[in-house]
């Protein structure tokens, strides 16, 4: 399975051709598991948490894949999940596979290869997919895009700037996770608790009928670990029987579909240098005042479609 | 003023060409007014909050600007705005000019009407421009990517399901009014200010440095109007100060250049009726678990760019 990811991150055409041809013999295989997004910032805990969650459900019987969203990483070192020894045990369980994030390339290049992942990891048997993230930037709207389940991990006690979580990201979470739940700090993570249950309580509902919920754990003491995966499970029967399971899923399928469209189309325009060269300066010109943001738009499309038949 | 805003709205390319002339020469004379979005559901009394604050501006010797967006709308009744007479007196003040939404069409082709006809607003002499929403959509996002200062009109009591505000768009606000705070209702808005300042407190800090308000108003007792109106002043100074007020309508405007071709570039895409029927039965094969999303997406760049080379 290594080999095959391998191949589906390669930029190379040769093995990207493989790759497809992989994928799509393992889609029939794939989407009979639960998919888990995991955000927080960094100091919240994450890898412990992953580690404390996935050997809890190895002790289930689970296979868990554990991937990772990190557009700013690069394989050498120091990115998330970058070094296995941080999952020491984890990496170490039969039941588990550990991948660190696609290197380098845009969000929507490492968000598709991600995906991609996901389908051979399912066809190869694993049945709880999780996907951790940074919470500070897009790769949240990427990895929200692909799961089933989104948690967020925050700690106690830095509710009043929620810690560099980004705006928005607060509304996707299906869990709040209060980490650090230990010790003299369970005061404080009591408190953060109520004031989350409270927040939570004013967004509007969302459409899958579930209520976000806001728990505490200690990852370190492996305490909280066992009530979140039970929310889970409460989760995707609720959303079994209401059908938001699949609509879900199909509404993803169908968003990755026009995303990549889209993202291929801009790739496509600004890939010409000509373009880019007048784009820089039309963008000078809008910000100076002289021209508006539409007209400048406009001038850089008739040059675009001139361009267009002169290549052909 | 409102011929030139209905040559803006044509869609004849004959007037669309004097109209773009027409905001060329009115750059120079736009962009020193204050751009205030207004949202919140029907029933919130919208139009009697803006009708009372528009004469309070009026009062201060302000000239003042109400347009809309409203993507759904017909020109013909019931949109918002579409009956001037909802607005009686502003309408009949000599310092307002009140405009409908511009109609039908795409959320992207009405949010550029509208934008391009704050520029005619602005350059006319008007210092206040209001842009009224329904907030129920996708169209806050278009208002607040054209607007300084952002306001949520509220209810009391409704709190526990927000009164169908869309997801995000608390995140967006630089001030909540709770309107209707009279009479015997004063009990529940207190209840509900003091709620919506709670989870504000939980958001994270927003860029401008601003701290969110909450405030009570009545747009029918002309109560806590003029406090909203110093909050904004209060907003402008503090952003005029830090330069994120220059550094926003940068951004705004490169924005809308950007917004502006990429929709455009969909807009070709989508367009050729070929793709159309391709993208249909691609997404069939999508969400049956035939194809990844990825390959579906390759199959039709691949079949656009052999038309687009046929073409020329």
């Amino acid at each position: 399975m290594s080999q095959a990811i391998t191949l589906i991150e390669s930029s190379l055409h040769k093995h990207q051709e493989i790759a497809q041809k992989i994928i799509e013999r393992s889609l029939p295989y794939s989407g009979k598991s639960i998919r888990i997004g995991i955000t927080g910032v960094p100091g919240v805990g994450k890898s412990t948490f992953i580690e404390s969650f996935g050997l809890y459900l190895s002790s289930l019987g689970k296979k868990i894949a554990v991937l990772a969203i990190d557009p700013s990483s690069e394989r050498s070192g120091g990115s998330i999940l970058g070094d296995k020894t941080r999952m020491g045990s984890l990496s170490a369980d039969p039941n588990a596979f550990i991948r660190p994030s696609p290197a380098g390339g845009t969000l929507g290049g490492v968000a598709r290869k991600t995906r991609e992942t996901i389908i051979l990891c399912e066809a190869a048997g694993f049945d709880t997919i999780i996907i951790e993230t940074v919470g500070v930037g897009q790769s949240e709207t990427a990895v929200h895009s692909m799961v089933d389940f989104f948690v967020l991990l925050m700690l106690a006690g830095a509710g009043d700037e929620l810690q560099g979580i980004k705006r928005g990201i607060m509304e996707m979470a299906d869990l709040i996770a209060i980490n650090k739940a230990d010790g003299s700090n369970m005061e404080r993570v009591m408190l953060a608790k109520a004031e989350f249950q409270n927040a939570l309580h004013l967004f509007p509902p969302s459409p899958s009928g579930w209520d976000p919920k806001v728990v505490t754990c200690s990852a370190r003491n492996n305490t909280g670990i066992a009530e979140i995966w039970d929310n889970i499970m409460s989760y995707r029967e609720k959303c079994n029987r209401n059908n938001y399971f699949e609509l879900r899923r199909n509404q993803q399928s169908r968003y990755w579909m026009y995303e990549s469209i889209n993202d291929q189309l801009k790739r496509i325009f600004y890939h010409n240098h000509a373009i880019q060269k007048r784009a820089a300066n039309l963008e000078k010109d809008v910000l100076a005042g002289k021209k508006s943001s539409f007209m400048a738009a406009e001038e850089l499309m008739k040059m675009y479609i001139r361009n267009l038949k002169k290549q052909a």
